[in-house]
Order: C-alpha cells, then sequence, then structure tokens
C-alpha cells in the first residue's frame, strides 16, 4: 500500500480532477512534469481505444469473421474509454514541449472536441445494440459508424 | 474509416480475442511483434489504472482532500479496467525480449493472477458503495483495500 500511495502522488497532482459528467473543463498543464505525464496517460488511454477498435475494423473489412461476443465487449470498452475521454485530454499541454499528435485545436475547440467524444459513445452504445440483437448484417454499417466517429475526430485534431 | 481499419489490422490480430467472461484463457504471442504490441497495450491498462489509483491514494494518505465525485469515478474506473485486466496480459510474452516489469509467474500462475484481478475488482466495487454512502470517516479503509489488491499483485507478479 504504502509503494502504491507514493508513487500515486504524481498521478495524483495531475489527475485530482477527475469527476464524471457531461461537460468537462479544460485545464492548463502546470509545468512540463505535469504536460508529459498528462500526455503519457492520455496516450494510453487511445492505445487502448485503438486496441478495441482494430478487431471491429478487422471484422468490417471482412479480414476476420465477424465474432458477437468480441463486438459486444469492444463496443461496451469503447463506450467506457470515451466516457473517460475528455479527462484524459482535458489537460492543456501546448505550452510546453512535448511528443504529441495532438494539435492545439483541441483546447481550442474544446466544446467542438468533446461533442466528437460524445458522437462516439452514441456510436458505441448502438453498436453493442446491434451486436445484441446478432443480426450480423448489420454489424459491419454500426462498425462503420464508430470508425467514422474517430475518423471525425482524428480529421479535426489529430496530426497525421 | 480506411485509416481506422487499416492501422487496425495489427491490433486486430492482437486483440480479436477480446469476450467478456469469468475467465479468459492466456494465448501465447505468435511471434516478437505480436509479443511488443500485447506488451505496449498491457502498459498502457496499467498507466490507466495507475492514473486512477494515484489520487485515491493521495487522498487516503491526506495529501490532498477526500472527494467524493472524484472517489466514485475513479473507482468506477478501476473496475471497469480490472475487467479488461485478462484480456490485456493474458498474451503470454514470455518467449520474447520485450522490455516489460510483467514476471514470468503472471503466466506460470494464471489462475492465482485472475483471483488477484477479482480481488481489485470486489475492492474498487466495494469502493464506490462506500463512496455512495458520503461517509468520509469511511474512505480510507476502502481505498487501502484497492490499494493492498495492487500490492498483492505487485508483489508476486511485477519486477521491483
Amino acid at each position: 500500500m504504502k509503494q502504491v500511495l507514493k508513487t500515486g502522488l504524481m498521478a495524483a497532482i495531475v489527475m485530482a480532477g477527475f469527476t464524471s459528467g457531461a461537460t468537462v473543463a479544460q485545464e492548463a498543464a502546470l509545468n512540463e512534469k505535469h504536460a508529459q505525464a498528462a500526455t503519457n496517460f492520455r496516450q494510453s488511454l487511445y492505445k487502448l481505444v485503438y486496441s478495441n477498435m482494430g478487431p471491429l475494423g478487422g471484422m468490417a473489412k471482412g479480414k476476420i469473421p465477424f465474432d458477437q461476443d468480441v463486438i459486444a465487449t469492444n463496443a461496451m470498452r469503447l463506450e467506457q474509454l470515451a466516457d473517460m475521454m475528455s479527462d484524459y485530454v482535458k489537460v492543456d499541454t501546448r505550452k510546453f514541449d512535448v511528443d504529441t499528435e495532438a494539435k492545439d485545436e483541441i483546447w481550442e475547440n474544446w466544446s467542438d472536441f468533446e461533442s466528437k467524444i460524445d458522437s462516439l459513445k452514441t456510436a458505441a452504445a448502438n453498436l453493442q445494440a446491434v451486436a445484441a440483437t446478432g443480426d450480423e448484417s448489420k454489424y459491419a454499417k454500426a462498425i462503420g459508424q464508430v470508425g467514422a466517429s474517430c475518423k471525425s475526430c482524428h480529421d479535426d485534431y489529430k496530426v497525421d
């Protein structure tokens, strides 16, 4: 326990503001260390998003077979991760030298960015509903809607 | 959409086996690339765990004030992340040269490792229940139980 608490202090400073809720306020990184930690956590979140989206994309493209359980699970996880997303991106790291693909526009257009997160949540929830029907003919379209929400945000807010 | 699908293929191979459920079977990494991707995703998951545990540890230690909303949110996220944990650790990377703090014992004692994940889930669920009561006098103990479940697993399965 002690070690966990000790090593958790940096994260405590970075992330103490986690709260659930519709709209999350952005906040400026306090210093370079804070900016780097926030960037590191942010990138971890997107890696998990990617790891869930990958198989779904593979299925929609016909590279791997549709799997109802995997679709349902990954769609649920995408919704959970989307629900964390504002908290993991709210720390504005623009003023610091961090290695990131996050464009400055994220924090310039924060409410639009959050609306794109909402689109991902909606698409992920819909994909769960579609998976629950077991109607394989509907899977590709519902996966495509999740992918489209990813792309819409990447187009504006991620460095290519 | 196309780009998402294309870049998702590697992840598809790595993670196509995601399924919800009590017990997840471990599986050997297929090659070095697979092992490295699995390690990368695994570490991302634990970074998110850490980012949620940090503030809780800070509160339990009295370094930052108790915040009922943050406790409730982070405990929920810890439960969600614990629920993903078997899937993110099941790829046995022992045979490959990956930069990891995961001990070989994870895959040697997989059922014990999974039982420790269950302990984290239970402790995180309990912390949500305690946060819901609003009884601040109970927060430190319930946070301590989550931290103890982290430590119990780190002691056996994480390189110091």
